[in-house]
């Protein structure tokens, strides 16, 4: 029992089943635990609590699973707004037929109600960080606010805009780090070295160390793009990032299906400052051939990290079912149905997803001291019973609803399947409005083209 | 307005998106349709209805997808009492050293309990028919009538057992088909080639020829078993399967991923009457090598549908799942992202799995006539808008938990979440007790033996 006068915590969490390890390639579980919160941080996770905490607000999880909020580490927020619109194409038409020439039509408030519908969906599934690169970043941070999710912010830019392009990612980055309490972190964003001029992405890696942020950009997305940089100029994507300063600068690469054997040196070297995205449903649905190479990434050193890309390709932005997805393949890929087990799966969802964005130790992991993002899941479904495994129950049998609460910061975002911060109905009149004549490509324009890299 | 003396309906669906047709590769959705349902039987989809429908029963369908109930063409039902039980582990040692020593436990309440929550799981994620394939069948009726779902149920057995597996089977099959006010059918059910005698196969085929019913079993069920039977026999198992007079008997064939291109001809001799059953996510687990060879199963028009096999080895008994990974991965198999359109995923999910189970025309389809199996879906949540594409939306979006109602011959079984044949409390309660004692593998015995074949 707490004493009279124990200090009193904002928030506790009583009898969760706490992920309290997942090195290791195992997951362990605590149960009966008392996860307690204070002015957005762990306090305790206290495994043998005596008695009740004293704390403002106490959510009893009996029944639940407590883990650390997943990590989206890239996506493209706003793109929910081209959800379907181009299904069952390959990239290159993609690119080009559709999603370019649908961004002509993307303005500011389009990328608020986007981001903030992103937002909605995320904190559905449990994703309480995403790592988001697009444009209009002030609408995206202002959905972050309004959401109360944390997020690292890029500002895409290409180097066909001029100058401009890489001074307004920079701008971006250094008015926004830190804001929201904290929650917005921001990184330099140049899209990808095939759209991107090596002196821009110089510029990209000497903003970065000067603000002390990372780069985050498309590289090596797939086979066809590291045979093409090869072909045209004798080095891989990954050499490009090496060669310009971005590895050494630090960097978030989405999404590296191209990395081949001779880049696991190059991002071995920098593997405290470098990590990589996979988001495999997409990749899969594009066709990409071979897929990230995790396993020789992860004995590397280098961190790989989950994520879901936008929703124009990946449907969703749901975590879960990426890290499922993963799980699975990943067996059948090195063909040992013993490697990547769900503990696996469920440590690069929390300390090796926050590795990728740089923030191991401050989220994705329940820890003191550590950010309070923490999600409780529900595994009393059919679906997931009976609780031989809790851990391959989270990796496979899981839905996105048993996620039942989601908390940021020490902040409830969603109680009990109920979203707090905001309001379904407005944002859906007001996003479907914007999504009818978002696909418009009578215009004849097009921000980008993708076939002369 | 329907006229005071229109016949009256038992149940009408109004206001819904329906799926009327999945031909082609293109799903067509009508809106605004009416369904109205009599006795058991779809009596009309009316896609300009005009007024009210006179039915005993209207469901206001507004905002959701009406679609044909989903089909699992190949479960063993029970196995969710291993759901997690043997996890991260190759094929041999899942049947050696976990499943067929645990399933010396397995008694006749065990399999209904298992059953019974596979059908509340199965009924709340939308499948309103499957095929099951276990042991004590009369228990797996027994769960189907509780339940209210359609099923195909054939009584396991291999050779091992001697002359009373083979008669068991057929003496099931003869005295079920038909029950339930015909929603239960049969199958005989010999285990694999590998584990049942090329004289049971024949007597397995002449028996289900002789009561109109099918094979069901297991064939190449990877390359491994393929390349030993060609060792040790010099044909594959879909040749033994043409030999003994079961593919000309009529076969579900689970689950095929060894299937060579000489075993096309084979089954495409028979594809009227020969079917294979395809679930993805439990052979990645098991890092099964190629898979289902379906593109070229679909040229040569052998009907190809989804299944989820069992928890223990798939987790979930989730046929949106696996439509959606098999439609991932067959554009990555045959590295074109414009094969497999959601229309053909949704095609397969219907007509496709009805023909793997014989029974095309009768579900599968909402169509005059055919048995009333319906689902409603409901795409308004975040992660399905907005809705440029309906089709993606089932195929890439949607959760378990959007399917809001389901419809069995007519009998709504679960209405807006909530499930009307079965108790939640009571089987959870009595199945979790059984499922503490059935993964006890101290007494040392086994079943069967996986590494001689």
């Amino acid at each position: 029992m707490a004493s009279p006068d124990s200090p009193v915590a904002d928030l506790a969490i009583v009898n969760c089943t706490a992920l309290i390890d997942t090195s290791a390639g195992r997951a362990r579980f605590a149960p009966d635990t008392t996860i307690t919160i204070d002015q957005g941080r762990f306090v305790s996770i206290d495994t043998h609590p005596e008695g009740a905490p004293a704390a403002r607000e106490v959510i009893d999880a009996r029944g639940m699973v407590a883990m650390p909020g997943l990590i989206n580490t890239h996506c493209h927020a706003a793109m929910t707004l081209f959800r379907g619109a181009a299904e069952d194409v390959a990239v290159t038409n993609w690119f080009n037929d559709y999603i370019w020439p649908m961004e002509v039509n993307v303005g500011e408030r389009d990328v608020y109600l986007g981001t903030l519908l992103a937002a909605a969906e995320m904190i559905e599934c449990g994703v309480t960080t995403f790592a988001d690169h697009y444009f209009f970043m002030e609408q995206a941070a202002a959905a972050v606010m309004t959401s109360g999710l944390r997020a690292n912010l890029g500002s895409a830019f290409f180097s066909s805009q001029g100058p401009v392009g890489l001074a307004a990612s920079v701008a971006f980055a250094e008015e926004w780090n830190g804001r929201a309490d904290g929650r917005i972190t921001t990184s330099i964003a140049p899209h990808a070295p095939y759209t991107v001029s090596d002196d821009d992405l110089v510029g990209a890696a000497e903003a970065a160390t000067r603000l002390g942020v990372k780069v985050h950009t498309h590289a090596a997305e797939d086979i066809v793009q590291t045979n093409k940089s090869l072909a045209s100029r004798g080095i891989t994507p990954i050499d490009v990032l090496d060669r310009t300063g971005v590895l050494e600068a630090g960097c978030i690469v989405a999404h590296g299906n191209g990395i081949v054997p001779g880049d696991i040196p190059l991002l071995a070297k920098w593997r405290d400052r470098v990590g990589v995205t996979h988001g495999p449903k997409g990749y899969l649905k594009f066709a990409l051939g071979p897929l990230t190479p995790i396993m020789d990434l992860t004995a590397a050193g280098v961190p790989v990290g989950y994520c879901t890309d936008g929703a124009a390709s990946n449907n969703t932005l749901d975590i879960l079912e990426n890290m499922r997805v993963t799980a699975c393949l990943q067996k059948q890929i090195v063909d040992d149905a013993t490697w990547f087990t769900s503990g696996t799966a469920l440590h690069m969802a929390g300390p090796g997803s926050a590795a990728v964005l740089g923030m191991k130790g401050q989220i994705g992991e329940l820890r003191q001291g550590a950010a309070a993002d923490v999600i409780l899941v529900d595994l009393s479904g059919f679906h997931c019973q009976p609780l031989h495994d809790i851990a391959a129950a989270l990796a496979y049998s899981v839905q996105p609803t048993d996620v039942r609460t989601t908390i940021v910061d020490g902040r409830v975002l969603m109680r009990d399947r109920e979203l707090l911060t905001i309001d379904r109905t407005s944002l859906l009149a007001e996003f479907r409005e914007r999504a009818r004549w978002i696909t418009d490509r009578s215009h004849g324009r097009t921000i980008q083209d993708y076939t002369a890299h």
